[in-house]
């Protein structure tokens, strides 16, 4: 029986249902967090005078020889990490591990623990993010001026660059990416030292407790530190948006490496066959991609039903929430790093793309341009040009019809051999200047200004974790 | 690389895509119907002549070898269970192995697995959630005299039983239980023969494979049999019913051991203490029940992610939707087992059950009453019953005071003591008359036929489980 | 103040509080059905001698008022329907008002009147759904023998009809419309004469008023028929079965039209062009159909985070599942009459499909034919096959290249001239002969089954509503 | 037919196909939104000289006029609201029309007008919610001294005070609110002059039209710029747990105000009664708080199964994402508006929740004086106290038996009389001194520094909203 449980209850827990409620399979998550947890409340009893030097030493020996050597399996009726660890710590020193529980609760400790590894999650996360980021950066350098129909509603919109779109998806990712500050803040705080519930009359000082385990501030309210896990939905909700700007990525890819569109070429590393169809050959992974967005919104849905409609103080079913952050976290970077591989693999069909760019998709700029030479309104020059699009797509506009439809629609000082020199999908994507757009100066300006965006980014998540963990390291060291 | 990769691609695939795509970790869990479905196309082979004796012979040792010393771990290059079982066969009888994929592909028969290891979940599962309502209709005879208020909206509505309740819940799983047979019927139909997508054109008979492999019909058109997962979407449908039942169960126990209701004594060994309160007592087994709801709707909010949107014919998205399906019905399976152990051993509070059902909680049915003896409306009769509920409930009720709100109320020829004597909890319950009342006599009769009804559905899903075993084994021996 | 409100509560409702809660905006949905509750309790009291015939007379009037001209709008203040019903009914007839609430709340009656509305609206929308289904049969027999690609992975699998990709279609959506029975009988269930939670002494007949609301049978625990909703998450299964099929639809719809697949013709009439595009035709309807699997979706969410976690007996929580219910049924009503309009107007661009039906595409078939000719495993031949197949979609197989694979492979007597006429969609669909293949013949086979399906189920739906509306209206009606 | 369908389509849209898609139900959220955008775009064209002023007044004058009267109702074949204020524009000033989808598409114009309107309406939603916190911090400090038992597991905890609980409760909404600097930066970016999908080569000052919109920043990539909703996502978490909070109130207010708690006396105008249970008193106002969580994460699930598998340029499915945004944000502000009412409304029954904090619920702090004042460990005082809780809570604890479980438990120095002196809930609320404790003081101190923390936002806020209300109006006048 569990070392605190038979003060209280007269029989030991029913071995189906310990196993039904133990938490040990996913608690590997937060062991060493559980430890660095304890190492820091036994250093604030030894400073408060309530620990002697020899009882603290053996203590966190204990606590090392465990971080050094974790345990491969643990018996289910220890209910969770926190028996263990006391029972560990008590057999190196009884009156050390005796006193785990003086002024601090599990509710407050996996409440601690949970944070401080959520934060080197996050991080971890956001750095494999950033590798892709620079990839995807870099190949939209690399074909920031070949070709390529930019689509919406999936029909063909307007010409652009295939490194345009790559850069599209490295903004998307790092937009979200240089949430991490504010979402990292947010789970970066302490609340240790708020006991079960209510606080306690002991002489836990959290203020000091708090820079110990790397957290800037406190959640204060002692019931509110115990039952927050709203940061969970901030993480999640980063995760969310990962996975759908993957999800995207992949969708597109996979349509522009069908025969049918052709734009690219997939690269056969990341491709299976069929057994039974000896032509094929499928992109499986990114499909895989495409669904990990089901993977996290479904995660997201079991994290807020459970914590929805908790009456405060601690329950057990904050318990299972995190085994689906953990799982969320790593389908992420799994991803992040699947792309990372993948983006460079791919090889533009530049022909297949620049055809793609000839014919009506060059309308829209073209009446930009009669707008400007003929000083017709955008609404009369887009009637004209969409007159002509179908004899522009068929190849069947000559001189006549070309006139024909220009004094139909009003517009009299309009030439037909600058409207057909217009029609050129490098002179259009060249002639773009507003900010953001498709032509390959602007592309290359944002390439630009976004890798120092991931340089500092990435300075920040590394110099962190390394703190942190210098932090940890030193709170297990005497 | 795999038997059929090299003959189209290059390359082997990149190994931690290989890894990130590989469905091995869940494949345990269709190896014998994978097998099963192998033995079945050989057979089929070997009866359209296709196949000799010796062959067929070799290939089905090998298939019946892996059923019985099934491989622990599987190299992820193979990418899934099929390629290995191809391998495996080929090991033994190159033609055998290299007829696996004559007209079947990994679409259709990994479709069939699923179907036939659905089938065996369900009834699996039903067999459980039967065995727990035939343990709450033996603790609802036990207690279908047992005098327990009944709320609504959290405030005491109406005096029961306690044995009422649990009938209730019964009830609620056993509607939910005979749906299996329908939903077993959308299970058990053969997509097996529609090779990859359109067909083929084969000597393959899928009206003789499907009854090999118990299934009832079959999925006839090959498109739509090769993508078709909906059976999955019923299959949720009910294990979301069955989750939700027992969150509000789980939800309503732990209310009614709190301190304050008091209502029932909740068994040690289904409860923890507190590291740090000594007092403590937690019903932290029915918490983790509570959190079930959850995990199996996020289940199916991830199943249905990943199915929306697919266009026609296999795409590699449905390989992750089982996983989810498999946890699913093993919480399910899990939870309703727990129950099982934990109904028997919750102890009813009589005297506080007994106490909540005094004063203003029976005036509805004393209102009844009135409105039979006093031939006056029942809106009047309640307004009278309202106007008095707060003297009921302080005990300053007086022959004075009522002759006053029963004159206020136009109500002549009420009679005080009869008022008084109607206030009865017992009588009053044994006073319900219509069908499905809290009356011990209409929760008896109903939990006679309800036994019937779960003996009934045991037998078919007992019958049924064991006929697929049989043909099963059949089919892997000669 | 209601008129019942003021008996037991001393102030009016807050007014913010009073709309904030309010189902007045929703209850017109089951405004009919309320109307029919009350008017077969009215019945029940008459036929117990409860209510005089005159009394009775005036009682059903009024609800035939409301019935031929409902309310436009409703004081918040009412709380909700049944509130205003009351007060209607007791303006005619006090004593008839005044009784509606003997052995009869508002839980058992709401509950009853939601299983009326909703088997009415499964009807109708199975109804727009078999429509459907027929115009889809109908299309595929036009086009049973017109020559497309069929797809897997997004990559060209094999060939096929458009026929048959319309009848595939039709097939998952006629599955889904057969649960119609199961549903509706799950739903058909009366919950009335349950009143607030436990029954009644009130002389109520339960088998009595069932057949009058057209009910089947009951849900007869009283505590249980007034919570159940359990029906509710099979109607959204089904209906989240069919958001899905139409996105998938949709999904792929869009996917065809594009100029790059162009394989269909969308009709103008349900596309729209761009502001600022000239050149656009944009599928825009099908867009907005793809969205409808998240709607449903999250209705779903909705509902089941709602019901779960409810502690026995009604609480108001229920209130709100049901306005979702009725989106969702609004939403698929839409969607599948919205597709009845647009799949005939579809045309397919028989040239583009046909020949994406020529090359690799076809080998797995030719693959099939060395099998059978050159008796060598399928695996061999794959291979073989596989080989070949850049050659053969670039056009530069010759005899010599043929040969040396053929050696490589151990294929001896395989003959190139005959190789080459195998590489023909007409002649390998019509080669298929697997049950459900693509094969003209048995497409049109099952479109003939199909539509006696449709025709079988059609019949029941309509006989079952008709049979429903003569029931109401003779209930309203002395 | 629109202004500009009829330059590229033959056809008509289909009548129903018009109603299915169009968006005009619930445009009328961004009009205003929609009105600024075009006459800034008009402006910059007038800057730009490429409209005269005379037309630049007309098109101004006819865009304050919707402003100051908008539109009942509009034409569904109207598509959408863009295509309402073209018309519009173009009957004031035909030139002005017709420039306005010069550099300026739908894709650009709505999503910035969604930003436009969500920035408005999550100030609006804060301030409602720091209101709500005000409320919470005023109530609590009026109950800080007032002694209430904290639970966790919904097992007695600790003592503590109402106040305390009421400040956790201030505490969650206030951090969560605090992420609204934040998640109004995301929002405030500009995607205007982006055009359809990458921009253009007109003169189109980007920078320049920014901050006459209020945009603080780009996003830049026009093709993102275009699609990104991303920014939906952060605020929908951001409602999800208001929502969630709001729900984790309700339900513990519910259960207070049972008969069984009896914690705190629900005011009579947020209940209902019982049409047929006159004794009832229903805290149905929280009940449909209680389902908001649920509604809000529908919303989320809707949102982001409509936003994945898009892939990039613009598609119509977005439309549909955003009457899901305006519906949270509704369902948040009404449910912290009717908290705001209820908060100050209820009343504490002292005596009650006094008196659940007497007994064994005080123990923790009883051990862990025991380990300050003997000198034992906490798992050895916790021990001692466990074995002694039965008796106390049963009032059966003497001398002796206090003797002998100490001496049992080998604490040698403990009083009995200082042991019963300790057992007094004020005496230990007073005497917790960690920080964020229920110690009254340590509630104060919070309150203090929280309500300069609600100060500080309310200013931002209104600041914010004011500034954005003087750019619009300034925008739209000459």
């Amino acid at each position: 029986m569990s070392i605190f449980r038979s003060a209280k209850l007269r029989k030991e827990m029913d071995n189906e249902a310990a196993e039904y409620i133990s938490s040990l399979s996913f608690d590997n998550e937060i062991l060493n967090a559980v430890i660095w947890v304890n190492a820091v409340h036994l250093r604030m009893l030894y400073e408060k005078k309530l620990l002697g030097f020899e009882e603290l030493q053996k203590a966190l020996n204990a606590l090392k020889r465990i971080y050094e050597n974790p345990p491969k399996e643990l018996d289910p009726r220890l209910e969770d990490i926190h028996v263990f660890i006391e029972q560990a710590v008590s057999s190196a020193s009884e009156y050390s591990g005796g006193m785990l529980a003086y002024g601090k609760s599990r509710n407050d400790a996996v409440a601690a623990a949970i944070r401080i590894r959520a934060r080197e999650r996050l991080l971890e996360t956001v750095l494999t993010e950033l590798s892709l980021a620079d990839v995807l950066l870099n190949q939209a350098e690399r074909y920031s001026e070949v070709i390529f129909p930019i689509y919406t509603h999936l029909q063909r919109a307007a010409p652009g660059t295939f490194g345009f779109i790559l850069h599209s998806y490295a903004s998307k990712i790092l937009r979200n990416s240089s949430n991490v500050v504010n979402i990292y803040a947010g789970i970066n705080l302490s609340p240790l030292g708020s006991a079960a519930a209510a606080g306690s009359s002991t002489p836990i000082d959290r203020l000091r407790e708090a820079p110990l385990l790397g957290f800037e501030d406190l959640v204060e309210n002692a019931l509110d530190a115990t039952t927050s896990r709203d940061y969970i939905i901030l993480v999640l909700s980063y995760l969310v948006n990962s996975a759908n700007i993957y999800s995207c990525i992949a969708e597109e890819l996979i349509l522009y490496s069908t025969e049918e569109f052709g734009l690219i070429d997939f690269p056969e590393e990341f491709a299976s066959t069929s057994s039974i169809m000896p032509q094929k050959k499928n992109p499986v992974v990114l499909e895989i991609v495409r669904t990990k967005i089901g993977e996290v919104l479904g995660d997201l849905v079991k994290i807020i039903s459970i914590m929805s409609r908790q009456p405060s103080g601690y329950n057990l079913d904050y318990q299972q929430i995190t085994p689906k952050l953990w799982n969320s976290f790593r389908e992420v970077m799994e991803t992040a790093n699947i792309f990372s591989r993948i983006i460079p693999a791919i090889d533009v069909n530049r022909d297949k793309a620049l055809n793609a760019c000839r014919g009506s998709i060059l309308l829209t700029e073209v009446a930009n341009k009669i707008v400007e030479e003929c000083r017709v309104s955008f609404r009369v020059a887009h009637q004209f040009c969409a007159e002509l699009s179908e004899a522009v797509d068929r190849n069947t506009l000559d001189v006549k019809k070309f006139q024909e439809v220009a004094q139909k629609n009003s517009i009299l000082n309009v030439d037909y051999d600058k409207f057909r020199s217009w029609l050129d999908p490098y002179r259009i994507t060249g002639s773009y200047r507003t900010l953001g757009s498709a032509n390959p100066q602007e592309v290359r300006k944002m390439i630009e200004v976004d890798r120092r965006r991931v340089e500092g980014l990435r300075q920040w998540c590394r110099d962190t974790l390394e703190k942190l963990q210098k932090h940890f390291i030193s709170s297990i060291t005497l």
